[in-house]
């Protein structure tokens, strides 16, 4: 990159990943006039995106011979591994002075690689995985948690804001990474609390709805709670975040915490209980579903998914 | 009662439990004018509520043989019944068409019990616990969830109101119990999500504030992730809500779990983590104590009370 302002007139973008969460984001860039590149392991998916503009290209390394600031959104640290380090990985292709920057929910310490296996080839990479959903994906209201050099940061930040409402510069690299996992770790607690309790209160015979409307405001408040409740409800358990992905996101949190020697009792137990939501055939299913195997460990019999 | 309607001057009140909440509660029926008969284990507890008019009788069983309506707002569920079941106990000097309401967080199946043994006697009986802390008990701001027979609870309403915001009809007696542990099983669950991830978040080099700006308004939104977690990074572990009465709250959740054959998992660990910070000294410090018991399970050494 030549200058310090990002301009739709000389910067290209490559964008690597257009599932739901990637082909909502890469559309806002798209629509504000860059020129973008991308790729995605299912042509099909990124129609729309060609449809608005975008330019196919065969490889994450042909992107990153194209692009000067390329997005990754793609599924586990798997993907991420390969999408960077593979033989068409976009570190065989990337131009010096490139800045690489990856929106996965991945481990911090493949961050980390990331970062100095760019930094030994002239470019630069930052970590920003995100928060708020395919509806904050669309909405460009995403919260995005960023680690890495903050000058680079402070020069991608114009295309950031075409992605989220809320960007925090959360430290160096990995931060943004390791931020994703106190927001999982958070929500872990904030789940199994409110599933058992929902199965409390209709085993002894109250009404969740009335319930909800003495504790939904008090020390027991909580996003999921005035937001899943309902769902769980209806019998509503399509994904807003499936619960296979959630426990990705659990095991990078407990492989990064045994790492750093932290023992994490609630994290474990809440892993496992997911583990069992997903052997019963629920892993496509929104993380609410945790409250469908806490049925079944008990027979209680009151909680299931209607179609 | 001879009426519908309630009127400071034709119903005279029973208070027994004059602690931190009982006092504050208390206090605003005296000012509205009610006679209002007060006993307490200790008196000195009662004396603001003595020179704001209030009158000392020396027993449960006094104050029910001169009041209409009494409360008790005690400690544990064996207060409870020594209150009520005692020698000196409510039920041993109760007027028939007397009301009784206790809003102590005990068990359900205690309400019940005095519910029949109150009906034995021609009396009513109602469980009505609080939540909402000594702020809510000061500024009646008090969530109150209330069991019993709907027709009592209309009648007593306007009692209700001098004392909290938000009162809902839970249901048949031992509702307002079971909805108080709804209350305290969704807190469990985001007190160790809280906890664990602040832990990691001190451990992985961030800085907590900047973390909670990423995540506070999103999916890992709770009002105790957004109340505690200061008072927490300020090493304020003073009381809200004490360990000790918290681990009574879950012990009476896990009973009535067991009874309801209900496994209930992460309510079990937090127990267990619950007992462990009391036994580290902590039982007389605010719940968000917990953390100490965590950090010291790994020698984080990174959360410390200060003084």
């Amino acid at each position: 990159m030549a200058t310090e302002n990002i301009n739709p007139l000389n910067t290209t973008i490559g964008w690597i990943g257009t599932g739901v969460m990637g082909a909502s984001m890469c559309l806002h860039i798209v629509k504000r006039g860059y020129k973008t590149f991308v790729f995605n392991r299912t042509r099909e998916k990124a129609r729309g995106l060609l449809e608005a503009g975008a330019i196919w290209v065969g490889s994450p390394k042909e992107v990153a011979e194209r692009a000067d600031i390329i997005f990754t959104m793609v599924g586990f640290p798997s993907d991420v591994e390969e999408v960077y380090f593979g033989e068409k990985g976009i570190l065989k292709g990337v131009k010096p002075s490139a800045i690489l920057i990856d929106m996965t929910t991945t481990k911090p310490s493949l961050a980390i690689e990331i970062y100095n296996a760019a930094k030994s080839k002239g470019a630069s990479f930052i970590d920003a995985p995100v928060s708020g959903g395919d509806v904050g994906a669309k909405n460009a209201t995403l919260s995005i948690m960023v680690g890495g050099d903050k000058d680079v940061v402070e020069r991608v930040m114009p295309l950031l804001e075409l992605l989220g409402k809320k960007i925090v510069y959360q430290g160096r690299a990995g931060s943004g990474q390791h931020t994703k996992m106190c927001n999982q770790i958070v929500v872990t607690g904030n789940m199994i609390g409110m599933c058992e309790s929902l199965l409390y209160a209709y085993k002894s015979g109250l009404n969740i709805e009335t319930v909800l409307s003495s504790i939904s405001e008090g020390a027991a408040s909580s996003w999921l709670l005035n937001n899943l409740t309902p769902r769980i409800v209806k019998g509503d358990f399509n994904p807003g975040f499936f619960v296979e992905h959630f426990i990705k996101d659990m095991e990078i949190a407990l492989e990064e915490a045994s790492r750093m020697n932290l023992c994490l009792p609630g994290l474990a137990l809440v892993h496992q209980l997911y583990l069992a939501t997903k052997a019963q055939g629920y892993g496509r299913l929104g993380t609410q579903a945790l409250i469908l195997a806490l049925d079944s460990i008990s027979k209680a019999g009151v909680f299931s998914k209607r179609d």
